[in-house]
């Protein structure tokens, strides 16, 4: 019969928040930038900030990269690697900065699906074989942020 | 005293509804594409498209051209000159095309603000001082999709 | 017995929305703008928009002027006089002139309230006993949008 | 190998909400109005109070005269200078006070956007490079509270 | 057989919508107040409104008085009598005057909960076995509406 | 520079919530209804549950005699007069007593909305400069729950 | 003064929500079934159920003899004769078992109402003088479930 | 090639929508309650009331006596005989006879189905395989509605 | 200038909505099921119904083998084969056949997610590339319906 | 009288969310993998996840088969066999992997409706009496989920 003690395969283990809460510390402790971070995994500065924050999955290798850069511990390796669950902020974001995104997709998403249709033929563009990078631009009239996203065209299938 | 006669000031105009209305059906007649529209006008296909859909107001001089490419009434021209009031699928889109576009910012929307910020300053990327082009890149592993959104940096004011 | 026909106490008058139909079909043929109406009503332009619009009820002798000057069937004055019921977009706006002042109401709801009390204690600004101003102040960095609002301050009662 | 032990990069930091709970405390224990706070930091008290409750970014000068002033944890420096993620009481607010303010905004929305895009053309006031002033206007009638808010206009772009 | 000619049985007859719209144009034909049609009633103001916009049913001699004074086609007897589907606006009222009311039971409905059953035990005051008067109090600091409610208290029963 | 230790100026004080938690506690222990503790403040039942229930703020003797009464700590005077923030069940409450409140406002709203406007012109019934008296009628066919509520009439302005 | 220490009279009572979970406890350690605590009460399962889950207020005799059962803390009776507040799931139920109720009242509300008004008049069956019983009727084509529920008819009054 | 022309086998047939329509003009007409009517068709009422309003599909024999009995055309017989699309007044319903059932699912749904499941097993009472039936029930203290449910067990499969 | 008169280019086109009902209506008319319409087309019944309802685009010889069928006008083929906008119920349907769909992705999206995972690794099952089919099984016990998906599997992208 | 000591039978028990936790944290430690879980109760995949997820209910025998596999707490066997409540995310889900299944259902709800109803009659597929299985088809052009899913078919009852 089991009982209570001496269990130890059942000590709960640390979970994708928690390692997002410690890597943020040490990057603040260590005084690393996301983009210093994400060169020294050798991944986009995107993928990486996305990763950290459990919204994507990090392979082993970048993984323990990380873990040795921020001197976390090697608990978070498994973390790291977990399938993330993505839960996001439903129906409006209140940030101005997400907002703004949010905003863009009401006023132009029918414009996007219209001219991706025109020139790919009836489908979508994914948002999973996807990748995006973020651009300053220096202007003097005020620099510009520049989002560049790429995503694979999947067509719409007949049976 | 006024009387409900002869009242010629009071004829309701076209409005903006309908200006969409025929253009999609000169178009379809004319089998023109939004990228040909566009050319014609001197414009990108993104605002071209977005303001013949009446999310953007059109300067009177492409109001013009467009009306003398497709046949429009010349009443159109007003109607596209006029200042939208911007109406959009609020919440959750249904569409997957456009879903797709809504669910990028809820995954990245915080990976865009932390990484703008760090770029930045506290601050946002405008939708209003804003430009976005749509393209085609030929991939053997299948097409792909490029998205790229310039918009102004606003930063934060403290009075 | 009363019957269907000769009932002419049972023609439908007009309403509040056909009257907004009617000033702006004829604003736009007499090319008037809101500040030239509101100056030969010698009222604020946010009123006599707002009253334009259904939102106020117009005095008699204002509503009198306004179908004078823009040549409106004589029926319009009882339906400006009328009492109105303030129906306005719920939740939240999608147009980005008007989601910006929902957004300041957002973000800054809770220091005016703060702020307001520390002045005039436990109470409220009126939005009943309220007046409201739109001014452009000239900047070589970009024009500035002015806007002041005047309430009442009305204190909470004990009993 | 890194273990759990002797990992002093890892303790969690003071974040804003601490920060605005050790301020209403500290303010309360020092008896000191907003607008005494405001003078101290050279700013204004709407700018002051909104920064403090983390709907806002201080810059480092100021964040050090608050803590001087309130005799707070030097940590909260760095909490009151970062960049907060703004997250607000979505929907229709409860409190008078506040939801007066929404119902201003949607009662008089249509007409704030009509007349600044009658003089300013079309576009938007920006409520990021913006300020607001709140005063007392004694009357013997029931004094009023005046709100003064100045933002930049933003005109849309065409592309 | 049955043929789609000839069948009077089944023209439509007058819905409760249309008896409404009826009544609001004779009433301001005949320049008729609700206090007036009430009186010849021999009902309430409130209990007379409410039945008038479809929200009650009213007995058959109270429905031939009303029709008769109003000049109303005879078919809106029935409609009058007819069981209403009461159907209301849901969520938050927009319109200033009733949002109060709305307000009011927000912030005082836990208050009326406990002091009706501190009196009257575990129940409720019916919304069904109910009336409510509104008189105007005149004051010389401004007058006041008094509203004033009378609805059976119903005991949770035990069984 | 400050430290973490020796500063009793920042410790936590005793919230609305926190009193009224202590209040409910001492109501039960000293055997009292809400009636009494209104006589022995001098104040009504319905505004005295509602300001121990942070809904409104106390005047500073009332809140000491209160602190008296129940023998609460001091603290709990503070917390009694400061200005509440009043958040209430958005939406559909559940509980049947408060529902049917809710109800009626649904039912009747645009009744009172009406026949106040009747009576008053246009404008609405003050929430905040408002009073509320809760009554036992006895009756043969049932006991009947009489709710009176006195509100100030607030006029809208024109300008 | 008053001080924080030696106030027993503000020692927090077990609530509701313990006594539920108390309840829940106990019954599977005695091994008993809903229907074998309802007959000790002498009340129905339906209404023993309910008032243990905090949905109805238990009279004193029945929480005596409930928490002699249960051997339940002698606080707990206190806390099953409080008046309850009901708060129970909005909108739409997840459970399967819930949900199918709910789909019922969604597909043959309007027909209850209907045939309720058809035999009784206008006016509702009552949810507060109520009772509900559930059977198992035995069937070879696959058993039933039988719910019966009774509530008084309450008619709208006119007045 | 097909022409807009002489393509009878294109006419709109009749709808279930206009059907039901249809039924209520006829019943009023020939003076019909739905107990009757019912009893023609040998059918409960409140099975016939719902598939009079659509929510159930009739078998073809009892859709001919109902299109015999009230003289409806023979284009009713398919409609009736039609597989419904079940739409239902979703989340919250306002009128208050349909209301007190939804509150009667909300405060006993969770008692309900614990009792079905203490009596049956894990599983649920079919909303498909189910009827109902409504009784008055003459009582000298307010008669009462007996509301009887009769739904299959459906317990859970394992696999 | 153009006028409005003599513009047959502007004449609108048949919609979507407008083929769904011919197809209806038609399908009556020539007693055809889904399943023999499906046949003609050589496509599954499951694609062949969606595309009918407007939810897939249709090619060209499919849509003409259609029209052929159905004897449709030809303006219809272009109307097939249009890129469909999909709009669906959002939220929670009532419809019990497909309220039941939607709480199997309730009650077992969790499950399938990680098993799928399991499985394949990091992604999604696509609903663009994407096929289903139904059959019926008969079982002495009752028949059972089976549905068979089968969707690509998308990895996701690290970059 | 019973007092706060020595009552064990007020000990919680361990609940179904805890059993989860223990579960996934011995999975993890023993490696084993849904699949393997299964194979050892000898039931499927699907089931043995959502029983592990607390979404089903348990028999005695499999739950001791998976408390002996995973070493867990005896304790566990009772929790896994306690009926659930389902609870699951409501409206629309976040993670890409459960989206695409609603939209799945969003998309093409209605035509599995129609076509399942044009096989068996008016009727559901029942999510009770129900199973699914989960199968990878590998594909060189991308390997492909397969899900099949089998419910018995419930006919609607006339009564």
């Amino acid at each position: 019969m089991n009982t209570m003690t001496n269990m130890n395969h059942l000590t709960p283990s640390i979970t994708k928040e928690d390692t997002t809460a410690l890597i943020l510390t040490a990057k603040k402790y260590f005084k690393l930038s996301w983009e210093q971070i994400a060169e020294t995994l050798e991944m986009s500065p995107v993928w990486t900030h996305s990763a950290c924050f459990g919204m994507n999955s990090m392979p082993k290798d970048k993984a323990e990269k990380l873990v040795e850069l921020l001197k976390l511990p090697d608990e978070c390796i498994d973390a790291l690697e977990e399938k993330p669950t993505k839960i996001w902020e439903q129906a409006v974001p209140t940030d101005p900065a997400i907002y703004r995104l949010y905003e863009i997709v009401g006023v132009y998403g029918p414009t996007i699906k219209d001219l991706v249709q025109e020139k790919f033929g009836d489908g979508i563009m994914s948002a999973i074989d996807f990748e995006m990078y973020i651009d300053k631009i220096e202007d003097p009239k005020g620099d510009r942020v520049k989002l560049t996203m790429s995503g694979k065209f999947l067509g719409y299938k007949s049976w």
